[in-house]
């Protein structure tokens, strides 16, 4: 992966991605899309989104806290951007938690072309069709499952969908269906925070509106970006406490450098 | 109180506490949540509500940001709280300031079993029938009612609803309908930051989630770890700035320990 | 100017400064309102909004995450703002991105008698009815015209509508339509967060809410307030991350003293 030029990309383009996202971190996606150096709208009325979508370098949509008046604006949006030719990233917060998140996420896949699925293990399980321990928005204990397990499923499910599909948690699995990379970097401190998945997909956002062309390469440094900005945020510190923490992680995205991901980045291909 | 045992719990059990609240203060509230070592989950859409509050261990009503979609939502889970025998904590921001915020705390109190109702001097007021000088969403200066007098409010009100009511400010108070315990824990500047009552509500989410069958002493204990907090953050700083006052209670509730707990907090039950 | 009065007398009336404003950066509304002195209330249910704005001392406008359930909110406050005599803060964000917003900001104009209008020159020039190079809610590159022809349409604007125009930017403009005030304070980093924006405009509530006789004066010291937070919140740091440069932003308009203003204010009439 040439990790240098996509992150130049991001800060060359400033690209504009457009979010349907959660009211509770919606400022943190806000902010990591400005830290790595793209422009974030947040607009979610059915009589707006069309017309953001199509200024826009791409889409990310953002099931955290779904209702029902953005349903239809995450569809239209996401067939704009389609049409358009944008990216589309898409971040099945709560899949298997409830009724209408399940036919939410069904819906949207099936209406529009997905270019990015990133969730935890228990989310891609359950779109994968496979029985997940799903417990609230974050990945269920029970389904931490082996590495090569989730690989497999995450090859299998991008290439049913034609997308690539990124599984973060502590090792992270993406794969295009074809190739798989796996990335060890970040730090556990990072789930005891909200909205780091939410920021992950924030900052695929922005790597793939710059990548339109390199979107598995693009969706590997946005994870490893987070990752590493975990690592660094957490630092040598003994202990850390949450507010600082959080605010660290801001900090290290704002301060990445290319050489720091190409340094620290644990990415291996199979 | 064996307050070790009620943190602890917190932490073994990592309850789900599902929050149906407003947008101002939602991060904070996710993230202390999460801090204490609870995992929050905010769901406020009639398509999913008792879904949610079924996998939960207990449920936060806020009426911070009140609107009208959202109330048949917190009746919804409320009574499926209810149902499941969950604990229901209720937050009534704003009670007295508006006929909407009237109405709606009139009937969530009526159609839902409330176990922890928690408000400023204002709003407890105002909910128990008595003239509040309510101002706004903060406690109203005239309201700054003798402690003696609070108690009274807190009791008669306690026995009356039938649950555990809480009023925070200077000293807190803490009222089964029998027994009152006061904090003196806290720092003044809590109140010049939002949101610190929403968090205290979201903190006794996750004691009485974890603790069930002790209510009042969670409750209490929530309520001390909140002080606590404040009182950490600001430390011997001679002056310290809004935002890092903020970052620094998410830090101190995420390092608080039962020790700690145990050697500052400042209750008395009478 | 008469600076340190200006902000005294926000620190003495503790104004209520009421918001119907977006879900990206309303929490930092709301901290910043508080740090300036002032106490935030945030209420859009239009079963609500007029007896809310009935308590308030000024009303704060902002279309970020603009949504159609919240138009007759704001119009309805507005009106009531107007009828009670208190200021009406309009920031008009994305002005010139969709037909929503413009529609919207067209109405609010027209059916409301704002008094201070505040906005990047991307979005006052599509106000103005000047071809603006609109680019998501951040201002266009491109239309980063000379202070002089900004000047004009600040000043131009200003007299038709009847109110005091910001345009906020590398140089702030202020314009009464007749008397100008320029300011050169602020960091670049500013622009490098999201709701610098939008706490300049809640700050700008919070005074002429406190200074409902000085509008223009009070418009311009906030403004000043907002830029000199930014500098000293960037210090003699060689480097600092975005996190940590939103929390100092926050500590320093807590800190901020009428002798700071005095002392670093750098403004112009013209």
């Amino acid at each position: 992966m040439n990790t240098a030029r996509l992150i130049q990309n991001v800060r060359k383009e400033t690209p504009l991605v457009h979010h349907i996202t959660n009211y509770v971190t919606v400022n943190d996606c806000a902010n990591i899309t400005l830290a790595i150096g793209g422009s974030p709208i947040m607009a979610d009325d059915i009589g707006e989104v069309e017309e953001i979508t199509g200024i826009a370098s791409s889409l990310v949509l953002n099931m955290g806290t779904l209702n029902q008046r953005t349903v239809p604006s995450m569809i239209a949006a996401g067939k704009k951007a389609n049409e358009k030719g944008i990216p589309v990233v898409f971040d099945p917060v709560g899949a298997g938690v409830s009724r209408l998140r399940n036919e939410t996420a069904k819906k949207i896949l099936s209406e529009v072309k997905v270019s990015v699925l990133r969730g935890n293990i228990s989310e891609i399980k359950f779109i994968s069709g496979l029985e997940a321990q799903t417990r609230g928005v974050d990945a269920s204990r029970t389904d931490e499952v082996q590495t090569e397990s989730a690989k497999e499923i995450a090859k299998s499910l991008a290439n049913r969908l034609d997308c690539v599909v990124a599984i973060t948690g502590k090792t992270d699995i993406i794969s295009d269906g074809k190739r798989i990379i796996t990335i060890d970097n970040g730090h556990e401190k990072l789930s005891s925070i909200t909205g780091t998945g939410c920021m992950c997909s924030s900052l695929i956002g922005a790597y793939v509106g710059a990548n339109p062309n390199e979107i598995f390469e693009g969706t590997a440094v946005a994870i490893m970006t987070m990752g590493i900005a975990g690592e660094l945020a957490f630092g040598g510190a003994e202990k850390l406490g949450n507010g600082n923490f959080r605010m660290a992680i801001h900090d290290e995205v704002s301060l990445m450098s290319a050489e720091t991901i190409e340094k620290r980045g644990k990415a291996n291909e199979s």
